[in-house]
């Protein structure tokens, strides 16, 4: 629990009932969407403005205490569990959208919204707001901000990042601080917008965001193609991109996760399929139907076993299902789920596919792989049990070996799911020892105290190298 | 000159013909394409690697002497005047196009790459690579990547920034660091490569640059709109943004502005107009067609005086000529030519541009407007004469105003050109002070001894406000 005199100047700002100490609300927030690590912070704060932001922030700079800003903890990084205790402070009273822009085509949101809700708002006045985490029904903008969230549609329309032009924050000083604006551009300076997005709320605690729309397309077509050679898929993704033809979506599942989707949800896909393509591509319609007829056809010459173009969205929904079912159906496996998230130039999915595989086999571990092939996003996933500790220990180890594998093929550690905890001890794997320090040097220029979300990001020791062994 | 232990220590590294001291190579670097602004080098060095420049910045560390590192040094903001002397770094000799990766649609390059012959190469491959900045046929992609340079396709393809995915660059202490990769995904760490985008040479020298290509539009098609009526044209761009249509090129010209341009390229355009939009789309045929016809009727529902739609691409060139030949057509009119770069949301260009006039005739100097309308970038230009010192006190207080004034309507000092000498006075108005303490403390992170393009970026004193007056 947090000493009595911060305790009384917290509720002072936020009100009684926005303070609680009581064990029920620590241990809610003692964790986040990551399998195995939980520490719990010593009081949880609501707070429903950005001045109320501000000065809970100034108290706790006062009295030195750490702050771990969240929205609905479903990242998976670790990235909101309170390694060190102090306070972790929800936004999810701060869930307005306050305000669309029709003209300029912005919207101004608060960081606590939920993402699908503010995309069915934006949708609702015939507008596109791209981003689509897995987690958007329950992750807030603030988070995916914080994140730099991705999600299917980001090969064609990118990520979160692509979106903010603008933010509000709140610094560790309890300064208050706005970047960017309603500006398509903007060089006044160091960019500051995109270095928050994605700062996993170690740089600053977002208190509004506006954000960039587009018109949405006006036609969307859904295919899926299956093969018994999982090169064959490989190069259906390089020649897609060779034709000149950037997909909507282009989604990749390997054979352990298709037999797992296939008996969760039912859907008569073939057992014997080393991989599936999900395919969507929309724009105008009589480009939609150019692109789905060329890439048929790319997959036909790859020799795809079986390619199943939906006839409307009631099908393509059904399609979709396989691909968005994936991380239910294996979580059903087994006591625990770890979902990674390496992620390699496109160019190298079949390889990176075949190490996960190898690498898996050497340890005696199973990993199903499944991802956004076409922006090489791949999410290995371990189905083990967090009580067999000598399990855990070789998926760790075959993770290692993962990353190792990834940065070789020239990609990195993290696609869209964060660094926090999990992947701090490989980051200078990726950013190399003089990059590591320009960060901590940017960490140190922000937040001198080390009092926002300490203690991720940069881990204590860097992780030895695993000598990688092809056999 | 630069002492003499050196100067023999640069000839070692880079060989003797490519370390200069003499007067002409010195007053050759002491300038850039900013009216009114010199300082002379004591020494300019070409390297013909990244060892060499790593060398070169090593060497200067010890020796704690400072460097600009340059390209055509064609910005507008003074971004390559070596205010402080030291050693300018010459990029052009690092100007290959080292590959361009089909499959990941990627092209690596060195920095001193002209801009217009990578574009003609990738354009050869049939692939597209967007930023257009109007000084592309001199300037280089490190220069363009120094400034975030945008362009007359941002609105609908963005600035040099959405199109940077990896960077090497070598740092004040002569180290070397990769940022990003072939990666459309990377979320390890703080975004390094989007944070040195836009960082003027203040924060690292870029030796080589990743870069996203995009597939080229299959069609395209050209228009004009002239008015009677500044807010008709403005309206017109608002309007077009509001049908869900984002032009690829959405250009504007004031009355002074178009008077010098047809003096100048004999186009017959009308004197009489209060404004001219240059409007481009494309993409599939069927959706270009139907845009511009969307765009005809907004622009005679809003009372354009005059339509007119290019037949074909040499019409659309003729077109074209009007807005790319405004900044030679101002530049005959008297000595000296300031082009200026305040940026608003775009729902404010006619506000803007008002603005504009109204305070040019409070200082009675002449300033002609042009721009980017779609994306709210407005070039105000004043034509004076540098010997004139009244008339040039009198311009500077002019654009003072006009940055206050873009700040007032939600916008910015720079939207393309940069902070640089000219607008450090005017960056604290933008970012405010707690905003400019994060960009200090970035800077010393990354060059703790100021020897990377020192006083650029960051003023001895940010400039007093000026109270505005509305007659």
């Amino acid at each position: 629990m947090a000493e009595k005199a911060l305790a009384s100047k917290l509720r002072a700002i936020v009100g009684d009932r926005y303070y609680r100490e009581d064990m029920e609300a620590r241990v809610a927030h003692s964790y986040d969407g990551t399998p195995m690590l939980q520490a719990l912070p010593d009081g949880v704060v609501y707070p429903a403005s950005t001045a109320e932001v501000a000065a809970v922030m100034k108290v706790l700079a006062e009295h030195r205490v750490p702050l771990v800003s969240r929205g609905s903890g479903s990242n998976l990084c670790g990235g909101t569990v309170p390694l060190e205790g102090g306070i972790v402070m929800v936004m999810h009273r701060m869930n307005r959208i306050l305000e669309v822009d029709l003209e300029n085509l912005t919207a101004t949101v608060q960081p606590g919204l939920i993402t699908a809700e503010f995309i069915a708002h934006i949708e609702s006045l015939g507008l596109f707001y791209p981003p689509d985490p897995s987690s958007m029904r329950i992750s807030t903008i603030g988070g995916n901000i914080a994140e730099c969230s991705g999600g299917l549609r980001g090969l064609k329309y990118g990520t979160t990042k692509d979106y903010v032009i603008g933010l509000e924050a709140v610094l560790a000083s309890g300064e208050i601080i706005r970047t960017g604006g309603k500006l398509m551009k903007d060089v006044a300076g160091y960019d500051l917008t995109k270095l928050l997005v994605g700062s996993e709320g170690t740089l600053a605690i977002i208190t509004e965001a506006t954000l960039k729309l587009v018109p949405p397309p006006r036609a969307k077509k859904t295919m899926l193609a299956m093969y018994r050679d999982l090169y064959g898929a490989a190069r259906t993704v390089s020649r897609i991109i060779e034709a000149r033809i950037i997909p909507a979506t282009l989604e990749f599942m390997d054979n352990p996760t298709i037999r797992v989707v296939d008996d969760f949800a039912k859907l008569g896909l073939p057992l014997d399929m080393e991989a599936i393509l999900l395919i969507e591509q929309d724009g105008d319609p009589e480009a939609v139907e150019r692109d789905i007829a060329l890439i048929e056809e790319i997959c036909i010459a790859e020799r795809a076993d079986r390619v199943q173009v939906a006839a409307d969205r009631e099908e393509a929904e059904r399609l979709l299902t396989a691909r968005r079912s994936a991380f239910t159906a294996l979580a059903r496996l087994r006591p625990t789920t770890i979902l990674e998230d390496a992620t390699v130039p496109r160019s190298k999915i079949a390889d990176m596919v075949l190490r996960i595989n190898e690498i898996a086999r050497k340890y005696n571990v199973t990993i199903a792989t499944f991802g956004h092939a076409g922006d090489g996003n791949l999410h290995p996933t371990a189905t083990t049990d967090a009580r067999d500790h000598d399990e855990v220990h070789r998926v760790e180890q075959a993770f290692a070996e993962i990353f190792e594998a990834s940065i070789e093929l020239g990609g990195t550690i993290t696609g869209e799911h964060g660094v926090g905890i999990v992947k701090a001890p490989y980051l200078e794997w990726k950013v190399g020892s003089a990059g590591l320090d320009m960060m901590k040097g940017i960490k140190q220029a922000f937040d001198p105290h080390r009092l926002l979300n300490p203690g991720k990001l940069f881990a204590k020791e860097t992780r030895k190298r695993v000598v990688l062994q092809h056999e």
